[in-house]
């Protein structure tokens, strides 16, 4: 089958990363007699410097006539201390989730036996944790109305979730619990938050669809302390997208490392596939980012195309070179392997 | 001297572990000569139920005329999965840190050597943790207007910060980071929120009044991380009302347990001292829950209070307890001690 494929490396290490999945799924190609077209475009920081929007109008339509995006990283500290910058990389991602329809941000955290060793927490809290968050991408306080007064003394941002957004991504959350361990935990803010009620009398009334789902609910704030005492209890959690911003950079720890976390963001169509890890400008150009997350991002991307036997080509090539400590600089400090090397041991091994 | 003190024991296990803390206020009040008159209010779920208010102006009028309160804890499960609830327990809560004015808590978190071993984080990572979180806590999306559409399908938060708001509290979150270890980190989101770039301008604008301090800027997501990857990076975070709540509940795992801290509102006037756990109500009516986060709230009160000889011997007994392992079965499951027998004990040793 042939199959086309934005690629967008972004910002800081972005481009190193992406090189090594792409590496990835050329292996993949060759052994699985598939052929990958990619396309590279400009998103972020790069995007803003070379056209001065941080989502030039050919990325979108490349976007909207591939099969598939993989992502990068997006963001650079000269936009992030610049309360006058008029236009700032994170714009860019933020449109395309939007004018995409990338409504539900998908991100499963598990513990790797092979990093456990590597976790600030303690290997019987985390041994054996499988958790997906689903979070809601599209709404919410990322996209309310944002003000600052004529004086500049107010600063105001709006939140706010329709029924909709929230059924459209509750149901495919439920149904990925119906697909794991059967539990669903819905992560709001009800006892203060408009917002929040409604989602949880929204996701409660649909409750009955789903009936061998066993639902409950749960504070952000002790969501948060929940995910470091006892990680276990989790199975799928749905949450907003700011908390569900939050919740899975947090829940990045369990795993013993942020370098292998990847995540697909779906909806309507075209779906994209990012690491969760940021763009880390102080490491760009250096070849030593972790490019596994880039490199499972790949795995989910084709995943989601239906390519099931491929993507476990891409986990097993991955759980091999942990194996063989084949490993960059955060988790293999005293014999660490570049960026580049690690990608390579990765596409050959496939 | 003589205070009047208010004592609002709220809800679940607020009743039994405010009483400890009573207790060991007159252990002090006996030791040192001081005369405590105790007053006490409804607030929370018991109040709804006792007057049909959260916060009857009774309660209100007895807190403005006290020297400082002591608070328990807040909310029942029956209000918080009915969305058609018209009041709720927290509204009182809310109101009362409104009406007075209490715009800062500031919450310790601390390893304590005692109880290193019950994190679920490891021993390296967390022994020598001292952080304080300044968090605003009158402002920002808790107190924004709340909308529900007619239809009821839409639900809207409005979050909105002032530079006066930000800057009453950086100036006292930077004047206590001049007391310690001189570094201050601002959590925001500024690369999406309005708020957040109000928040970063407004400090970086400050910074030169504290030369002494060194400022830095931390996104909410990394933050979630940086506290459990490497907390001793931190010496005074600042934050706003939602990521405050977040960060702190998160941030109680180092301490080994949450049991143990206590947290101060301050503002205007009258200060508030509470511990952090909520109202627990699986456990309420038990006399097992842990009243240690309580006695130290009292000992927040008395350093308010300007009584630092008669806060320390609070401490000291607290410590002592832990030394002793006279705790409830939170922390010593094999051996438990009830609320009551710990709060015996502390108050006799003082
Ligand atoms: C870069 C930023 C806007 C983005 C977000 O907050 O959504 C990132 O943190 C993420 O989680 O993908
Ligand atoms: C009870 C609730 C409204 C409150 C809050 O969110 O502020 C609590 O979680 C806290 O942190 O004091």
């Amino acid at each position: 089958m042939k199959y086309n494929i934005a690629v967008i490396p972004g910002d800081g290490i972005g481009p190193e990363v992406t090189a090594q999945a792409k590496k990835a799924l050329m292996a993949v190609a060759n052994v699985y007699n598939h052929s990958f077209s990619f396309k590279e475009a400009l998103m972020g920081a790069c995007a803003i410097d070379a056209t001065g929007a941080p989502l030039p109008d050919e990325t979108l339509s490349l976007c909207k006539k591939s099969d598939a995006i993989l992502f990068g990283a997006i963001g650079h500290p000269k936009y992030d201390n610049d309360p006058k910058a008029k236009v700032r990389p994170e714009q860019g991602l933020l449109k395309l989730r939007k004018d995409l329809g990338l409504f539900c941000n998908v991100r499963p955290i598990k513990a790797y036996e092979q990093l456990i060793g590597n976790s600030p927490l303690k290997k019987e809290i985390i041994s054996g944790t499988d958790i997906v968050i689903y979070r809601e991408l599209t709404g919410g306080i990322y996209f309310g109305i944002k003000e600052l007064s004529d004086d500049k003394t107010i600063a105001f941002d709006g939140c706010s979730y329709s029924v909709e957004e929230i059924e459209r991504i509750a149901h495919l959350a439920f149904k990925e619990a119906q697909n794991r361990r059967k539990k669903l935990t819905l992560v709001d803010k009800a006892n203060v938050l408009e917002t929040s009620r409604l989602w949880r009398k929204t996701i409660t009334a649909m409750a009955n669809q789903y009936p061998d789902v066993q639902l409950d609910f749960l504070f952000v704030d002790n969501a948060a302390m929940q995910l470091i005492l006892n990680p276990k209890q989790f199975d799928v959690i749905l949450t907003e997208n700011l908390f569900g911003d939050i919740l899975s950079d947090e829940a990045s720890v369990i795993g013993g490392s942020i370098g292998l976390l990847a995540s697909a963001s779906v909806g309507k169509k075209t779906a994209l596939f990012e690491p969760i890890h940021g763009s880390y400008p102080q490491a760009a150009g250096k070849n030593c980012a972790n490019p596994l997350a880039a490199i499972l991002s790949a795995a989910l991307l084709l995943q989601h195309l239906g390519l099931h036997k491929e993507a476990n080509a891409i986990t097993n090539a991955v759980e091999k070179s942990l194996e063989l400590e084949i490993s960059t600089e955060d988790l293999n400090p005293e014999r660490a392997f570049t960026t580049s090397k690690v990608g390579d041991f990765i596409a050959d091994y496939i």
